[in-house]
Formats: structure tokens, C-alpha cells, sequence
């Protein structure tokens, strides 16, 4: 049967490249870095080599990229260590109602531990209002985490404007970037940005692994305590294979990125135009200001889960709400903070678009999708 | 040039059929586990079977197994999630002077939460007291962390017992297996663990995945919060291929256990008797309450990191203290607990044995040695 995978939001393939780089930190170069011998020194080369990859990246210096295993546990490693190192210059946060869980839910932690977190309204495209931010910080506001684009509806946020009110206030700026690394631009330096999030299983690299962005002179507390790893911030022996695999799924996507991103916004728009010819449809996320690669849709009287199974028959994955929380029955946090209600967030739609995707893929969604909408209507008690 | 590699405590290669049983979860069956079609429910399966050939190795149910990046992090889940989910019953946890850093310094972090860490003394041979231990358990006790087996000297504990007196007094406990899973038997029902950290790269797995056994109703606090992967105990995209790694090491090293015991217990004896026919070198450790594969001594009027670069210009990988310490110039905290003086600890060579080595490796040592030894007893200032 023909699979296509409209699910890239939620992972993707490791590229052919980045697994032949990865493959002999496996078993020919598989020493720890920490070691005093050869082996040791062929893993630190790779792990110092590949931090340069990453940093150069994102225009941050070597010294400040940090590796972890994954964007959740940078997103965690930004916002409890942030708070917790900065705790005694004020414990006020402020982030958005659409950040990922990632973000949400640290944050939910430290209210516990005695901060205070402001959770900014979005629009109904899901953007964060500048002068709304301003207004909320206050003098005991520490840090201010807001993503670069969500997960689910792609829209991307103003994160240089946001970086520049930070600054000028003198408040940190923690990004969550693990949908935009290697998709869009990002400039530490000219976006002001103090801590960034990167995850490498979203850019074509293996899952277990990502890192943390933190400017030179920004106080962060470890979370993982240990043998003193990356300079004492993260304990824990490196993945290296899983490191060198970060850094070649970075280089691959910078170099992909100009090609790849006029084609997916290609890809994408004809996929959103087609499908909003069905009637009661309609899109969620920002226009234009959103993720060449993301289509978010909603469809009346129909719940996405059907929709995803009957695609899943017909080879398609896409996804409803973020697969991070898809055991979950509450409406989707990101649909209900742009205004859907809970009836409508159940009838949406993901797909995700990326570099395996061709035009073909976009025509066989097309055809397979009205055919589905419309047979789960006739069934559905709501669309009598 | 020649390679012999023995530093197996530091990490291992991937075996060739970990490596064969993880390529297709990088880019075949590459789909995020949380997701709701059929890419996502292979990595569900591979997820689910994976927990389940964990947690029989240890005589677990599937149900207890958390997948972790690594035996650091399963490390601070444990000792920093018992105490901050049992603070209100007790505030006192007990370990030992030379487990693991991944064990002391959240257990310092914890000391400066309020809690009171009694670290107690072992004997010259690296043992715990029993008697000793039961003696510091005190009311308001919540937790004991003692490691299976030592990671420089090879010590194995009397677990067994220590979980008996744990569970006598209503104690939780914890032991660290990073060095002992896959190497020799470990029964968490028949030795009362409670809670159990491993680490797959350290049995012929990959690198940045791990796990914690918890006991059905032990309650642990999150360190990393976000999509509420592993029942909301460890939140980020599960990294199949490592965890999928981590089962196939932990068949083979069950497998080869029988014979691989006694093949590097008698290594390990050959090697032993062949290095204390130096004049002023001695065993570090217990002499038969050892792991098969750890031989750790110390020379008179030598430093180790000399050691080291000789044998390492010989082609062989050793270490002196533990690996994930050799940048620190303080004498090992283990060696100083089993009563080494500094000058003594820095003259301490770790050698530890693996699946690929042979017979040859331990006779080219024993021809490399010597030679080292002598010539550096030469040159130093101390040994004239």
C-alpha cells in the first residue's frame, strides 16, 4: 500500500547522510569523551566538532550550546534553571497559552514552588500582541519564554520584536525553536534571544537527543547532576552517535532550507486551497505567517480521530491536536486559546509536510480527503 | 597499530546486532510513538516489547519500567524524585561514600533542600556494613541508595541484604546497576529493590538511553515534565532506536552471561596475578566480591595519568579513577574511602574487560605493563 507521512511535526526519517555519519560512533569510534585515551579523543573531536556545527548554526558561539536529549528537556533545563538560578532577583514568568507542554507544564511546577506565571493571550492566528507583553512585565519578571513557531496551528511569533522588548527591559528570552531549527532562519544575536530549544528527531535526525542555546553569562541551575558534562549543566555520559547525528541533520538542513522551504510553502498552499473547496472548512494558524511545511484545518461536525483512521487506511498519516498529548480528550490547548470551541478543536486536522513529500503525495491527500469528510458526515449524528 | 580496549566501565561498542535491531527505527519505522496511525503505533510496539524484555531481565513487570536518556538521569529521577515525593514523611537518606556522582550530587543538591544526607563509611575492601547501615536509619529515613557494584573498584554490595533491611524498617531502596546489569544476575523481587537505574551503552548498547525501575506504587516526582510520555514520569519523544537498542543489549547480554563470566573472571585473575608481581603495586577493591571484568591497582611512586599515556601510545585504552571524573585533579572519592592516601589514589590504573577482548589483550598488557612501570619509576622524583 502507498504510505505518505504527513506527520513531520511529530518526528521524521533520519536522512540517509546523517545515519552514515552516525554509524561508526556505534562501534568503531565509541569511546566516552571523558576518557583519557585515544578512543576518548577521536568521541571528544566528534562532540566538540559537531557543538561547532550547531552553534554556527544559529550564530551562537561553541561554548554556548549545550547538548541534551531532546527539546523537552532543554525547554525544561531553560525554565526550571532559569527560575531556579534567578529565583532570589524575582520569580515572575510570562509565556503563552499556546507554548508546547514542554513549557506549559514547568511552568505549572514552579507555580507551585512560589513564581508567578503570567500565560499571554494569542489571537485568533495564534500570535502573541508586543504591546500586551510589555504591559505584562514587571519588576520581578525574569524570564520571558514564548516559541518560535507552535506545533500545531504553525504560526510563527515575532521573536526578534519580543527579543528586543526583553532586552530593553532586561528580562531573559527563552525560545522553543524545535519546530523552526533548520526549517526558517535563526540568528541568536540579531533575534535577542538568551536561551534557545532544538530538538534533532524534527530536522531528519535521531530522536534522544537536542540541545540548549544559553548566551554566555546567562545563570542556568542543572537539572541532572553528576559526573560534570557539558561544563557541569547537563550530567550524563554524551551521546555522541546520537550528537554527530544532531549536527549533520543541521548541516543538511541549512543547506536544504531555501529549496526546501519555497517547496513546501508550494506544497502546502495547494494542499490548503484544495481543501478548503469542502464546505464548513476552515484554517487554523496564521495565513502567511506560518511554517512552510504546517496545514492545520478544521472540519465541522466530524472528530479528528476518525479522520486520522480513515486515512491511516488509506496509507496517510497526519495527526489531530500534537501526537505529544494525542491520549489525551481534552480539546487541544493551542485550538482553544485562538477561540475554537471544544466541538470545533475535535474536528481538526495536521498535516505536516517534508522533504520526502512530492506534489504526488498533495494530490493523493486531496483525493482521499473529501471522500473521507464526507462519509463521516453522512454518519455523524451532529451534521443531521 | 595494535587496539586493545579496556575500558568497558566507561562504555561499551554496540554490538552488531544491537546496531542490526535499531537501523530500522532511524528511518524505516521512524514514527513518534505518541502518534495515532500505523507509523505510530510500530513505534509503540517496538516501545512496548522493548519494556518488556527490560523489565524481565530484572524479574520486573513490563509496567515498572521507565525508558530515561541514560544511568545519570535514572540516577537523579530516583534519589531527586523520592525525596521531593516523600518530603513530608521524612527528610533523611542514606548512601554510601563511593557511589556514583550521578548519586552524590543530587543527594547534595538535596542537602540544600532541607534534607540530611548520611554518608556512610565502607571497609578497605569497599564494602558497606550492614550493621553500620541499620545503626544510621532513623525515623524519618526515606531513602537508601547503595550502589549494585562499584564502578572503579569493582566492589560488589551485599544488595540483597541491604534490601532486606530496607524493607524490614519500611525504608525505600535504590540501587545504582549501571555496572552490574547485563553482567551478573540481578532479581529486584528477590532483592527487595525498589528502585533501579541502568544504562544501555554500558552493556554493549547505545549511548543517551537508560532506564529506572520503579516498584509498582513507589512514588517518584518528574524531573522533566511535558507531554506526559512513560506514564508522565519522563516527558519527550520516546528515543525508540536507543530504547529498542537497549532491549537487544540487554537478550545478548543475558544470553552470554554464564560463559562471559567466567571468560573475563579468568582474565580479569591472570591479569591481577600478572600486575602484583610488580614490586609496590596492589589490588584496590574486594578480591572476590568483584565484577568478572574490573581490575583496578595502584602503583607506589607513579601517577596514573602517566600510566595512561603510555599504554594509550601502546595502543591500550585504560583509565585512572572513573571517566566520567578524569578532568578533576582531586584523588578519587572512592579510593579515598577505602582508605588510599592521595599519592596513592593518583597512582591507580582501572582496567576493565569486555566481550571482545582475549586472552592476547591480557598477555600484550602484561608485555606493556611492566616495561611502563619501570620507566616511569625512572624518572620519578618520588621513587628514588
Amino acid at each position: 500500500m502507498k504510505r505518505v507521512y504527513l506527520d513531520h511535526a511529530a518526528t521524521t526519517a533520519v536522512s540517509p547522510g546523517v545515519l552514515e555519519a552516525m554509524l561508526p560512533y556505534f562501534n568503531v569510534k565509541y569511546g566516552n569523551a571523558s576518557s583519557l585515551h585515544s578512543f576518548g579523543e577521536e568521541a571528544k573531536e566528534a562532540l566538540e566538532n559537531s557543538r561547532n556545527v550547531v552553534a554556527k548554526a544559529m550564530n551562537a558561539s561553541t561554548d554556548e550550546v549545550y547538548f541534551t536529549s531532546g527539546g523537552t528537556e532543554s525547554d525544561n533545563l531553560a525554565i526550571q534553571g532559569v527560575a531556579l538560578a534567578g529565583r532570589e532577583k524575582g520569580r515572575h514568568i510570562i509565556t503563552s497559552k499556546i507554548e508546547h507542554h514542554a513549557v506549559l507544564h514547568p511552568c505549572e511546577q514552579l507555580e507551585k514552588l512560589g513564581f508567578e506565571v503570567t500565560y499571554l493571550n494569542v489571537d485568533k492566528t495564534g500570535l502573541v500582541d508586543l504591546a500586551n507583553l510589555e504591559k505584562n512585565i514587571r519588576k520581578d519578571t525574569i524570564l520571558i519564554s514564548i516559541m518560535h513557531a507552535n506545533n500545531e496551528i504553525g504560526t510563527i511569533e515575532p521573536v526578534k520584536e519580543i527579543g528586543m522588548l526583553a532586552r530593553k527591559k532586561g528580562v531573559l528570552f527563552h525560545t522553543d525553536a524545535v519546530q523552526t531549527f533548520g526549517k526558517i532562519p535563526i540568528d541568536v544575536r540579531d533575534m535577542n534571544i538568551d536561551l534557545l530549544s532544538i530538538s534533532a528527531h524534527k530536522l531528519y535526525g535521531p530522536k534522544g537527543v537536542g540541545a540548549l542555546f544559553v548566551r554566555r553569562g546567562v545563570q542556568v541551575k542543572p537539572l541532572i547532576h553528576g559526573g560534570g558534562h557539558e561544563k557541569g549543566l547537563r550530567s550524563g555520559t554524551e551521546n555522541i552517535s546520537g550528537i554527530v547525528g544532531l549536527a549533520k541533520a543541521t548541516e543538511l538542513a541549512l543547506k536544504d532550507m531555501p529549496a526546501e522551504s519555497v517547496r513546501q510553502t508550494e506544497m502546502r498552499d495547494r494542499l490548503i486551497k484544495g481543501i478548503l473547496t469542502l464546505k464548513d472548512s476552515w484554517l487554523n494558524g496564521h495565513p502567511t505567517q506560518r511554517l512552510p511545511n504546517n496545514v492545520n484545518v478544521s472540519f465541522k461536525h466530524i472528530e479528528g480521530e476518525s479522520i486520522l483512521l480513515m486515512l491511516d487506511e488509506k496509507g496517510i498519516a497526519a495527526s489531530t491536536g500534537s501526537a505529544c498529548s494525542s491520549k489525551s480528550l481534552a480539546p487541544s490547548h493551542v485550538l482553544t486559546a485562538i477561540g475554537l470551541k471544544p466541538e470545533e478543536s475535535h474536528g481538526s486536522l495536521r498535516m505536516t509536510l517534508g522533504k520526502q513529500n512530492t506534489m504526488e503525495d498533495i494530490d493523493y491527500a486531496l483525493e482521499v480527503l473529501p471522500e473521507a469528510v464526507n462519509k463521516l458526515r453522512k454518519i455523524s449524528p451532529f451534521a443531521r
